[in-house]
């Protein structure tokens, strides 16, 4: 049978996910962010998807996909996801009590897949990449007459998806744009059809990493292109070839699409967490990377930030704080060599202690000082006002230290 | 003026209260949460006052209090206090356009201090600890006829913090418990009297840390005592002399008080990160820490859970995430020597290389191993299943290498 990908049947299927998704979904919390508004300009809610059930939103599409084939008589079902939607395929068969398996590329990091064999689905590691994974998927599929549940081009995902559409209205009447973070196209297909509808100036702003722009080119391009490479912190959205028919959706009903660096990414990572008091992962965080680095204008009325999941390798966070306090101003590591005396160490802290100053840490090292007898190796990590840091470098250059910024 | 501690008198303030309080501040989200549901056997509520502005609860009380003052001409205020209640003065006056002065000890966090600072309050650095700000403080009260807002004893405030209760019973009917940290007491004194008055069989339980516990001792002795000592990583609760007016409300409305360990706050820490993808500090876990730890039985109805707010300095989140690693089973690290031999190095690896395994860091040092020619030091920090783990070890030494766990 050849899917309906007619906006009008969509919007159909998006009232009926509406009514069957909520015995296994949340309807997640749209927040006012005072911090975030203040930041830039804006009126800034929150759709807080992080909260979503396996920490993401991809479980709606999936759940009300997978329920379908379920009514079909259909007890099996299989995808080729490493992430988020292998995560909700799993869930939402564990909850219809019915089997799904996933095939995953070999290398696929080890907290995702323990988060979806923790769901119970049979997990097949196969391949490479993941249009290896997606070829073998296919293949069992036809094989075994199982539904292959498609990561984002599929008629039912995007009216699950769009459900969150739905629960932004309800919440907020006068939205004025709304923000979404773009892989394949799911998401922001479902939120447009279901959006545009019920308010025709609302504006959809779709996000893409730089590095996985496949969708972001097509739309500049008015067709669909695919990328060779699609790399990204935000690795979830790493998609070479998204589909014709979620282009046609988005080159029809969004009003633009805008890229954002892994930099940014990171910044937006930091500063969600430290302001929000939300986990959000990179892919998540998208929306508020664009507007803090004013991609989007948002200066005139209330804008909607999609953040989209949550699900973080939490051992990774110590090195990703890490990089994103690097990346602030405030915030610097130093390096370098200063004469092994009492004196001329009293005299660096002299330097460095102050009430402004966060000393984060100090290596002293003197079997890497060799070459120069006398010296020793010293590594600083400092936080304080950019004012501050550069009073610290010039105090220190007048007292003949040769500290560099790492 | 003698303050009205009277029970009905503060639940009429709440009503006050909650006429007033939502021009500056939230009404923050209720949330079933399945993860932590799933992991109690029980059916778990999570109040997110981590979301609430300045990033914990303290505003409520702080606000309608300084409000009250503000209405009896006074546009001046201060307080002694280097944490939330700090932050909570400052953002009232400065929502308020009046001015605030806040006492708070030299050796306080300077992430603390400056979230005061932003908020345009004047600060005082005053004595080594909380007392000797808290005197000061009340010095300047009275020379300069300015209010004192204390942070705990005071009917007005603990009737903004009341307004919790109302929000509650609004979102859900059918409370069967709610479980609040306390400091001083006062957060749970405006939720039990807002509560108990709606619903009578609710139970209300207080948890505290160890080592920072006077009102639970002065709750299981039936009198008001106080602590020589009070010291906990959730820092913001460290209260030594808790006011006898909370202490009677307590008394007689709380149904129970216990307490956690350090150890069970980082645990909780580190699960309310990855499980409910939400930012809490130590003091917001304390009901988290006491349901995983099982100190309060949670078998039978709805439970609600006091994220009281969410204030963490981001860069000490990665030694804190390490720290609770290491509290779990799955969570090692290993160090010792072994020969500085190809052969030997490539058969550790095999041993910890497994599709189960999670190698975190490693760690060779030459030069750690001088007085044993011929070897190598080795750190190893790994995540795996407690079963894979002793696995390890007990292959590591059938090959003669002596890994320790450290």
């Amino acid at each position: 049978m050849r899917m309906r990908f007619n906006t009008e049947y969509i919007r159909q299927r998006i009232l009926e996910a509406y009514k069957i998704l909520y015995k296994v979904v949340y309807k997640t919390p749209l927040i006012y962010s005072y911090s975030l508004s203040k930041l830039s300009n804006g009126e800034i809610y929150l759709k807080l998807e992080n909260l979503q059930r396996t920490g993401s939103f991809k479980v709606r599409g999936a759940y009300f996909k997978i329920w379908n084939e379920y009514l079909k008589g259909y007890n099996n079902v299989i995808a080729a996801d490493p992430g988020n939607h292998g995560q909700g395929v799993a869930y939402s068969t564990y909850k219809l009590k019915i089997s799904s398996t996933i095939v995953i590329p070999e290398n696929a990091p080890s907290f995702r897949i323990k988060a979806i064999k923790n769901y119970g689905a049979r997990i097949i590691l196969h391949g490479e990449n993941y249009e290896d994974a997606y070829e073998k998927a296919l293949e069992i599929a036809r094989e075994k007459d199982m539904p292959f549940i498609h990561p984002f081009e599929d008629p039912d995902l995007i009216a699950g998806h769009g459900t969150i559409g739905l629960e932004l209205y309800e919440d907020l009447k006068n939205i004025d744009r709304v923000i979404v973070p773009i892989g394949g196209g799911g998401l922001i297909s479902g939120i447009s059809i279901a959006l545009k509808n019920l308010k025709k100036d609302i504006k959809i702003i779709g996000v893409q990493p730089e590095g996985a722009s496949a969708l972001y080119k097509s739309f500049k391009k008015k067709r669909l292109m695919y990328i060779d490479k699609a790399s990204s912190i935000a690795d979830v959205l790493a998609i070479k070839r998204p589909g014709i028919e979620n282009f046609k959706i988005i080159n029809q009903l969004v009003d633009d699409i805008v890229t954002v660096s892994d930099d940014e990414i990171i910044k937006a990572m930091l500063l969600t967490l430290e302001k929000t008091k939300l986990v959000v992962e990179a892919a998540g965080t998208l929306g508020i990377a664009a507007i803090l680095s004013q991609k989007i204008d948002i200066s005139k009325g209330n804008t909607v930030i999609i953040l989209s999941g949550g699900n973080i390798d939490i051992t990774t966070m110590p090195e990703l704080i890490r990089k994103s306090l690097l990346l602030e101003k405030d915030h610097i590591i130093l390096e370098g060599l200063i004469p092994n005396k009492i004196d001329d160490m009293k005299k660096l802290f002299d330097i460095i202690s102050s009430e402004d100053i966060d000393i984060l840490s100090i290596n002293y090292n003197k079997s890497k000082a060799f070459t120069h007898p006398g010296y020793i190796n010293v590594i600083l990590e400092i936080r304080a006002s950019p004012d501050s840091i550069n009073e610290i470098i010039n105090r220190m250059q007048s007292l003949g230290f040769s500290l560099k910024i790492l």
